[in-house]
């Protein structure tokens, strides 16, 4: 079991802003997840990756990909109160879920 | 209500690992919280900031202070798969508590 989290890397947001955004996908992402698989990927370890989407726009696709794959999806936008503009896109978190669905969906990315 | 994560700054965490450990922390420490707490911390878009801290010590310090003001805490110990030892502790989680509960714990920190 796995989560990715796909985080914009136009935006030049600084570590903490992107940990922040990162936290907020994550979190969004398991509460949509049903318990079982809640309760086997926190046993797991809550095994996360961290990955860069090159824009907005790829954010949105994957969403769709994942969504249509049954997986848990929160899509993040952020509240502007620093940094950026208000209902910027920041990132995307996929799963907890097994690891070939979530791969399926986030494979081809790259560490952030 | 807020929640304050503070994480080291003395590991050269690239931006991708720091987010991970993080979102760890976090979502740790919310599961700690009173389901009261969590509520009103969702309700008000899940407030977050990320701290630094110059090394482990600090993080350790700033546990003891947010336990005995009975605040939700989570301390993470990085799996050590990549970048670091395993066993490194990298982050703790304070809050969702009140803002100023929380303040009174690591309000003298900066923004990582």
């Amino acid at each position: 079991m796995k989560q990715a989290i796909v985080a914009r890397r136009d935006l030049g947001m600084s570590p903490g802003k992107l940990a922040a955004q990162v936290a907020h996908a994550s979190l969004s992402a398991v509460e949509k997840a049903d318990a079982e698989a809640r309760r086997a990927w926190k046993q797991g370890g809550q095994k996360k990756v961290v990955l860069r989407s090159p824009d907005e726009r790829t954010l949105f696709e994957l969403k769709v990909i994942a969504e249509d794959a049954g997986l848990p999806v929160a899509i993040i936008r952020d509240a502007g109160h620093t940094q950026l503009e208000p209902g910027t896109v920041t990132a995307l978190a996929v799963g907890p879920a097994g690891d070939e669905a979530v791969d399926a969906v986030t494979g081809d990315l790259k560490l952030y």
